[in-house]
């Protein structure tokens, strides 16, 4: 290989995820999480997806479009799901923070659809922030890519949601305004919330508020007596 | 994103199959076909696996550097193991012959290993050739890799071992020679020579003799009666 290899983006994220706070740590956390990835020409082509729907889910590779390209990685990282105070190595984890900044996700696929002069493969369960530019896309296949007998000692079972999630009077108001934009994003919100995004360090402090972005709407919320109460949505 | 981003590859496959020919068409399927991972600088380094041995399997994200950088890849292709003939879209396929030329593979771990200066990932059941640029190490996470629901019309099963494989007396011997340096070389020539490596186009001709790289060494072997015969091995 005479020189390093340029990756040109076949399309790029638009996702429910306009910021990187809140996004699931891993797919399929949230099933309402969707998105679609607009597709860059020449892959705007019906014929490059023939197939596609025989097959449930779909790999996407993907640039962590948000670090910064001149971020130099380095050979430890601490991941959320250990507290955030363990390292572990970089190639140990799926953290954003590493070499060629390249992600990988798996997402159940839904489909082409055409969107005014776009075409655009529809996802769900995903969590990728939007803009984020895909490299790939892979059909899942269960008989090599799911074996039985793998082990995965602190991962192997999903991250339980942490916290029961509760809607204030305003914002229950609020959401039946936004029911014919946005018909599935109480299940989305608490999806979201159930999680616990909040960075490992603030979780001794209840006093906190916080704004989540989803679609444009800023998601207002706290966390009491280890329930997250919404307490109203904003247009962002 | 200003401007395209370029990969820098984190090592380079040291693997049994020193060309295209043969190499399983997807992992797993070939149990005894071992490879390393050559670490480069500055990823050469233990800390940057603490953790990994807690995961039995990984995926490695790699370029397919066999195909050239300048080909221009099709929107459709036609897979090996719908015969060769029917055409799928370029990503319902995990056709080398893709964008961006990115590889994925799910392969077992088999932890570090030093080997004279070199630090190397140890890896088994590859379907990766020799030199190989790996752009990204990641642990398979069971609970998010390996979705219960997931479907997959035409390939939800492994390919089934197309041929059985028998040794000439010949073959016999010179296995007995090479047992000291390749003590797994008959399992892997059986693995190897069982799915049918030959090209669909050619399965209608018998007379054809074939010679196949693993390792240093050239596998003499055609088909007769629906069996593989392996004639003799011969030093490249």
């Amino acid at each position: 290989m005479s020189q390093p290899p340029t990756i040109t983006p076949i399309g790029t994220v638009h996702s429910c995820f306009p910021d990187k706070f809140g996004v699931p740590r891993q797919p399929s956390l949230c099933p309402h999480a969707r998105g679609d990835v607009v597709l860059h020409p020449p892959w705007n082509n019906e014929e490059a997806f023939r197939g596609l729907e025989n097959f449930s889910h779909i790999w996407i590779t993907f640039l962590f479009h948000q670090i910064p390209a001149a971020h130099r990685p380095s050979t430890l990282v601490r991941p959320p799901r250990l507290g955030g105070n363990t390292r572990v190595g970089v190639f140990a984890s799926r953290s954003p923070f590493r070499p060629n900044r390249l992600g990988l996700s798996l997402v159940r696929n839904q489909g082409l659809i055409q969107h005014n002069e776009d075409l655009r493969l529809a996802i769900s369960e995903i969590d990728l922030v939007n803009d984020t530019p895909v490299l790939d896309i892979k059909p899942f296949l269960p008989w090599c890519d799911a074996p039985q007998s793998a082990t995965a000692a602190w991962a192997s079972e999903p991250p339980r949601p942490a916290l029961g999630v509760r809607f204030s009077c305003e914002a229950e108001q609020q959401l039946q305004q936004f029911q014919g934009e946005h018909p599935e994003l109480r299940e989305l919100i608490r999806e979201v919330l159930s999680q616990d995004p909040r960075p490992a360090y603030h979780q001794d402090d209840p006093q906190h508020h916080y704004a989540l972005r989803l679609h444009q709407l800023d998601i207002h919320w706290f966390v009491a007596d280890g329930s997250c109460v919404v307490k109203r949505l904003d247009n962002a």
